[in-house]
């Protein structure tokens, strides 16, 4: 299966659409490319105008929901580099994904949160979306929204 | 307007002088370039020797106080790269900036604060200052500094 | 005095040994390396299975302590690019170190926590581990880890 059809798979089994704008919420790109390497800048898990899941992990967010946000912002990142790429499968590696979690006092499973949008790269990129990773947990995101995530990639030569 | 002019500028519209040492506090180096890509420190906004905006965004720190510290750090970036490369039409590209932003309980405006460093970037050094961008809100930052930023940018070519 | 004798000595020094499996808390890479860059994962102060310092900087970890966790972060990196590369004599260069301490409100050292970290791995690597760094003071981190520190190196070309 290609990754393109593996990414609309995952779109589906999450229950949202990627297909329209992926908006952001400042005066910065979605994702920047030097070389082969990728920048993709913090995606919040925003659908449309609408930040899905907001609040705390631990308090109103329970470790479920912060999970499908964790999901939402790893396919907004996948989305911009399919965009960007024409396809997923110009993806060569995924070296790194950072994670941040907006976390009620006490909550220390950021881990199980960021592994909810590993597998979700995993699965949509296959081998290459291997991934180095760092998860920590914030005191406030932008939007009030549960989880953060960004992305470094590198594309196949041209 | 040549950047190193354009920074002269914005040094000016901000009321600060980065002419003397850009401080920093601790055992590291202010940047470390390999090959082409240059990783710069997290600025905390000092001057000379003050942190010139410490507390809480949201709390004791308004809006406006954080973007003002969110331009400082920014300026004490382009002043490291500035100094390293010898002029700021030396750089390529500003592939990603990360701001971290020291804030209140229900505090949401990360994005707002981080603005203001992006805008600054892109006055300066014009296209090759479009970045990917992430921003975060933290529960301290050093010396109760209101905002953190640091970067990666890519030099032209020797 | 080679790279991989002054790691033993750090570890000795520091009273851990480093010698078995460096356990992770998720589903990602220990570290990817992507061309001559390694991207090395968010490592918590564990030994074997234990989080060896959890709590806050400033109320129940005193800095001292914060600053063991750091160094323990700092040589699980260093022992995982070890494995990965044969030896760290293969490190060409270590440009960036991010250090996230866990802290209480008020706590504002996470500068002198880093250090800890930052004079280790100069300490084993030379000069070659002259690193910017970025260090914040994050609302919780995994497995109530202390400090979390991730890194990024540069190998030397095969």
């Amino acid at each position: 299966m290609s990754r393109d059809r593996a990414f609309l798979d995952a779109a589906r089994a999450l229950g949202y659409s990627f297909d329209g704008e992926i908006k952001r919420g400042g005066n910065y790109e979605p994702l920047v490319r030097v070389g082969d390497t990728i920048y993709v800048s913090g995606q919040v898990p925003r659908v449309g105008d609408v930040v899905v899941v907001t609040g705390r992990a631990g308090a109103d967010v329970p470790l479920e929901q912060a999970q499908i946000a964790a999901r939402i912002c790893a396919m907004r990142a996948l989305a911009l580099l399919q965009r960007s790429l024409g396809s997923l499968d110009r993806i060569r590696a995924l070296p790194k994904v950072n994670v941040y979690v907006q976390c009620a006092n006490g909550f220390i499973q950021q881990s199980e949160v960021a592994d909810a949008a590993s597998e979700l790269l995993l699965a949509v990129l296959g081998a290459a979306g291997a991934h180095a990773r760092t998860s920590v947990g914030v005191f406030q995101l932008p939007k009030n929204a549960a989880v953060e995530l960004d992305l470094v990639a590198v594309a196949h030569a041209d």
